[in-house]
């Protein structure tokens, strides 16, 4: 019954099957080095080499302009929650802003205001975390620091469409669970950052692209290891960086390149993955409710439930023993939860959605 | 050439071979879920059993105390460079004791220093740092926050002995080379950490262990991501743990307890392979110099040079083309080191002191 399950988890999420491949050879041994890559040096010239062309790799995919850094760093997006105000709540300028629209979003003004006074400049709360505002039309204060959203909400599965004009370089986003599913305009942000846990790798490494302007701001205070600087002067190589992490994301790059065809090509796998559940969600309407309203779909995460809610159990149980894995939804939320990160294919889609019609058939 | 080398490197080091034949297949995937270890979410029950099974292996090796916690973190040994002195630097107290002892303690002490005043109890700089002091005999503060020492310094090869009684609670070690090649009292310490990527497992994943009384200390207006409570309040599950290289560090730990018996056996072991060598550098002692002063000599570390430098680039080349890598010396100091950590064999260091003497009676 666990053979080979298709994993539709919500992060750590699946990874596509011909990096898996390849890493079952490099722990072994690297070809180019004849060392495992868990006992590589990060002070080995192959490792300063993928440091390098990982960063590559990802400002020819994303198109980054020049003035901005890209580093790669530990400690989860829940670290830069208290790092970026640490670095970017200038002194005396009005508090950050912060766009609360969901279960991530909530997590990310907790541990922030911890470290700073800041501003909801709007709640989902009165919609139960169904919809998202139009950035452009909020009540943005000109002052503040910065402004803070979190570009695709896993756990409601609700996500912004792609900034293409914010107005001004101090737009930060967490793109965690959406990043690298899609282009977007690198320079209509002053910092971009993402766990690799959704689409990039495993989890152990974020990837973080800063305005290289911002970094002015720093107060000289701040611990060496919480300060970007530290990390951009070093390239990602300060301290020993996750390795093994970094090398996984850097196959999963050149997957999303040269299997793929870029990001563009990426996009669209996945719009029609999306369309293709949402498609039988909605066929399914009487007996299945999706969480978020249709103008706020996620493409990434598609989080329902079955009217009669003891079917969600019966849901799960069955799909696991059809090879189909990590349905159950957030236990914030409860219901089902179908993530469809890039290395969720088009024919594992196709498995889902002819199961759920099947299921809906038969016991609802 | 590059085939099949064996890792004398300083860190990331050699892991045990059967561990890497485990991961071989799970990075595949895991025979108990029917997934890739890459893609478990960190929720999963199996996940949240492995976090259990892991710590309670750590305790059961190291004999840990019940008013011990234990936790896994990110961000290497560098974040908790840091973290000891947000958490525990009391205020009003005298300031923090350190022990200078070579190039990894310099670095505490220069991270430690930005985010308190500290003071040096000891530094080995007039003796290029080849020795070490009696622990027991420095001038410490009775007042002071805590006392932090590094047991095993990887640059130069020193190493301090198991420290059986320190008279107090407040004693804090960096362990990260040399952690689980040996027993300790546990009890002796107030904090014991140390990243995985020596012993233990790949880089990604820092064990710390916390006398739960010095909790009491942490004042509550921490970041909670560098608050220790939080991620002993979470079991080290707060926001998604590095699952990876957790696991790989259990199959390391399982491998210490199973094949080689624990941490005694593991220490005679340890033991054995630098006798060997460094008996072979005293008897070379006409050609070779050892860094460190007997005494103090490094269980793990083993840094050494020709009495002709350049004999050391010429072995290098050598060793490598014999399979032996990772046998150049830090950049700080220049000149040989061999790392010995618990997966680098009997066998492995046998070939190495085979190698050496012919090495010397050909070209020295």
């Amino acid at each position: 019954m666990h053979r080979n399950q298709l994993n539709f988890s919500g992060g750590p999420g699946a990874l596509p099957d011909t990096v898996l491949e390849q890493v079952r050879q490099t722990v072994i041994e690297l070809p180019e080095t004849g060392l495992s890559v868990l006992g590589m040096s990060h002070r080995s010239p192959w490792f300063l080499r993928l440091l390098e062309e990982t960063e590559a790799d990802l400002r020819a995919l994303l198109r980054i302009p020049n003035d901005y850094s890209v580093v790669f760093l530990q400690g989860g997006s829940s670290l830069q929650f208290s790092m970026i105000p640490m670095n970017f709540a200038v002194p005396g300028a009005a508090a950050p802003d912060y766009v609360t629209s969901g279960y991530w979003s909530r997590k990310v003004v907790d541990e922030a205001s911890r470290v700073v006074a800041m501003r909801t400049v709007w709640d989902g709360r009165e919609s139960g975390y169904r919809t998202l505002p139009d950035l452009t039309g909020l009540d943005w204060d000109p002052r503040a620091s910065y402004r803070h959203y979190v570009s695709n909400e896993t756990v409601e599965g609700l996500q912004f469409p792609a900034v293409t004009d914010s107005g001004g370089s101090q737009l930060i986003a967490d793109m965690s669970s959406d990043f690298m599913s899609r282009t977007f305009d690198v320079g209509a942000y002053g910092m971009v950052y993402a766990h690799a846990q959704k689409n990039l790798g495993p989890a152990g490494v974020t990837v973080a692209i800063i305005r290289n302007a911002l970094l002015d701001r720093i107060p000289d205070t701040l611990p060496p290891m919480l300060d970007y600087r530290t990390h951009i002067r070093h390239r990602s190589n300060f301290n020993t960086p996750p390795v093994f992490a970094i090398d996984v994301m850097a196959r999963v790059l050149r997957w999303i390149r040269d299997d793929i065809g870029g990001l563009d090509a990426m996009a669209d796998i996945n719009a029609r993955k999306a369309a293709a559940l949402y498609a039988v969600l909605d066929e399914l309407r009487e007996v299945i409710v999706g969480h978020a309203q249709k103008a706020v779909r996620s493409t990434m995460n598609v989080a329902f439930r079955f009217k009669d809610s003891r079917l969600d159990t019966r849901f799960i149980e069955l799909a696991a023993e059809a090879g189909l894995s990590g349905l159950n939804g957030h236990r914030s939320i409860g219901g089902l939860r179908a993530s469809l990160y890039n290395a969720v294919s088009e024919q594992a889609v196709g498995r889902l959605t002819a199961f759920l019609k099947e299921f809906a058939l038969r016991h609802a």
